[in-house]
């Protein structure tokens, strides 16, 4: 059987994908006796549809491939939520079936896309939104689908592992790190997606609605990135024995679900702990599996291609056997989002206070005043100009607890000289 | 829908398996629309099944599980490939659809297992015959399908990555580590399937086969255990800068295929090397996708019933949307298995030597004339009765080169004081 593929978008990856048809075709149809075609290719530059060998493909108009009535499978790798949103929508309404590597849309139209696909009958794959190359999505819908899953944590976003590792191994200030990640291509000229957590964020919501059966979306999504990590923060953290990371996390709890991205501490014996530089990884906890990790690169051309081909190849074969498609959306649970406000969790507080008699105690009764228990309290480094760090690790607490505690140190006159750094801690 | 499963088995794993349909039976009815239900369990002890709540259910003749009606799927978890290979193609041959751990019958008699398959028309699925709760099978077959795999390496033998751990992190010794590993219900009374390699090298056979797409059984496996393996040489390997692995390993060569199982000296900085204890890895690298990895429990109840349970549903939901299955042999390609004399790869031999002049200009002469190039070469340890420790590690070389050099050596008079250790290393 013949499957004919249109690709929307030849940039990194949709490049990837080509050189994966180019190179695998003859064993594709060797394998799984399916003859994958490409038979068209939109972008807005015929240069790099030229530059793969496919000019003779070339359209700038993504309609005519969605409303090729030879195409069988659209693949959308363009990305964003108007033009992509479009595209997916309308290649669904033509009634191809879709592969998108697409996070921004699956994570914020999730449940309007998963309608279409439903009222249209056809299939939809989005393995490569989450993890790049990493095999996650389809390990959750069905290798592990007899667990209640518990815990999803990943380290999804490569730039700001990279960007963490080199400030933590190499020394390194938020800014020299940042400028080099956009240096090698790692970040974008405007980093915002990646630094303040929002790709991640993307991910994690994608990921928590199939872990947990139930929809959430980017915006129930608490998302604090890692621009205020400093490099006083990540030896502080060394020296105690973890690590910092920027986690995707989602819990299921008694009374809901928790789902949150922000820098956190992990100990150095953790198996997330050696994911540096742009690997990915996920971990994920199951009521009878047990802790397993997935790990891999979560970007660059080709991990994402290797995704995305592999949904083609994984749909070309259920049209090749007459499978009418699975449910698109498993979120048939309705579970509660839990405001960040009312989890309780340990918290790293590095304050640089005034050097003077009262202040660790006027600290130490604003804490226990608004119910925040100290595991630990370490002066680190010596006295500047009458200024010194004061290290302080929480036991479990509630999160509006320490808020309004810091808050309220915050708001004391001569005590603090900078904004405290908070660092939520996973254990 | 319902669907009717009969169970095969009913220790560690079919009780696990018992354990999730009851805690999650109206979560896949919620989830997937399946009403599942066990409906007759076999195996030698009523008393397992009535310990599990299912004794009503009870019968000690699978024949009345294989040739009842109403049942879908059967479950076969008693292992061993005599009488579970009766199971399993008698089930087959009844017109069932078979889930099966059985990793020692599918690296034995996969091609036998798979012609009836074929010839029946239902669906087989053993995604727990490697790596316990691990999703390594699935992601093979289904999101790593556009890669070409180059490499496989798994930690697949939960019992001898417990016992080297303890070996290296404690000290003890092999005797004490397999002592310890048997107290706990680790390894069996009869050890030998783990440390002598077999576990592991059946685990390889199913991984390799489907990674390339080519035949490979047990029997094809180069596979050497851990028991000559002794604390001098961890201690060695960790002054190096490595760990030593019982790893179970399958590369793709231009001129075919490299599967064999053995003690393996890598690299502490590489992902595998802090996999600890009683868990599982998989590292699988492709064209495309780079690096992956796989990690979790590898055995255990809970892990195994989970990847059980997770084929039994994937199962289940083919029946209830009418698929007919995808061909279950993927073996499409037919790869030259090359023989472990025809590999090359680097080699850590530590000799124990008379300590007097001549003995390293003759084992230097030695090495040369077979085409062995050396590394480095240390003296560890004191001289203790004119005996010392001395450590090569050599460049890249031919096992064919390395065993002849080796036995030479060992024919000479008056050099060696006990069989060398030779551990193969991978970077």
């Amino acid at each position: 059987m013949t499957i004919n593929i249109g690709l929307v978008g030849t940039g990194t990856v949709g490049g990837g994908c080509i050189d994966i048809l180019q190179k695998h075709h003859d064993a594709f149809e060797r394998h799984l006796g399916i003859d994958v075609q490409l038979a068209r290719v939109c972008s807005l530059s015929p240069d790099e549809a030229e530059a793969h060998g496919v000019g003779h493909l070339f359209t700038s108009d993504y309609r005519e491939i969605v409303n090729d009535p030879n195409i069988d499978i659209v693949i959308e790798l363009i990305g964003g939520t108007t033009i992509a949103k479009g595209v997916v929508l309308e290649a669904l309404q033509a009634g191809k079936n879709v592969v998108t590597a697409n996070k921004a849309l699956m994570a914020t139209f999730g449940e309007e896309v998963m309608d279409a696909v439903k009222a249209v009958g056809t299939e939809l794959a989005f393995g490569a939104s989450v993890g790049g190359g990493i095999p996650i999505i389809g390990p959750l819908k069905h290798s592990l689908i007899a667990n209640e899953i518990e815990s999803v944590m990943g380290i999804v976003n490569g730039t700001t592992n990279y960007m963490l590792t080199r400030m933590a191994e190499d020394g390194m200030s938020y800014d020299e790190a940042l400028a080099e990640a956009q240096a090698k291509g790692f970040a974008e000229a405007n980093p915002s997606a990646d630094v303040d957590g929002f790709d991640a964020a993307a991910k994690i919501a994608i990921l928590a609605s199939i872990a947990f059966n139930s929809r959430v979306t980017i915006d129930d999504v608490y998302t604090k990135g890692i621009s205020s990590i400093t490099t006083t923060d990540l030896a502080a953290a060394d020296e105690m024995g973890y690590v910092v990371k920027l986690m995707a996390i989602a819990h299921r709890l008694d009374n809901g679900i928790d789902v949150r991205v922000h820098p956190t501490m992990i100990p150095k014996g953790h198996q997330m702990a050696n994911v540096n530089g742009v690997f990915n990884a996920i971990y994920v906890v199951g009521d009878f599996v047990g802790e397993t990790m997935f790990f891999g690169e979560g970007a660059g051309a080709g991990a994402a291609a290797s995704a995305v081909m592999g949904d083609v190849l994984e749909v070309a074969r259920h049209i090749d056997m007459g499978y009418k498609p699975l449910p698109a959306c498993s979120c048939t649970d309705d579970l509660k989002i839990l405001p960040i406000e009312d989890l309780s969790m340990k918290y790293y507080i590095r304050f640089s206070v005034s050097d003077k008699l009262g202040v660790l105690a006027t600290m130490a009764d604003t804490f226990a005043r608004h119910n925040v228990s100290v595991f630990s309290m370490v002066q680190r480094g010596a006295v500047v100009d009458g200024v010194v760090d004061v290290i302080y690790v929480t036991h479990t607490a509630r999160e509006s607890d320490i808020r309004e505690a810091v808050d309220e140190i915050k708001s004391m006159n001569d005590i603090l000289h900078a904004d405290p750094s908070i660092i939520r801690v996973e254990e």
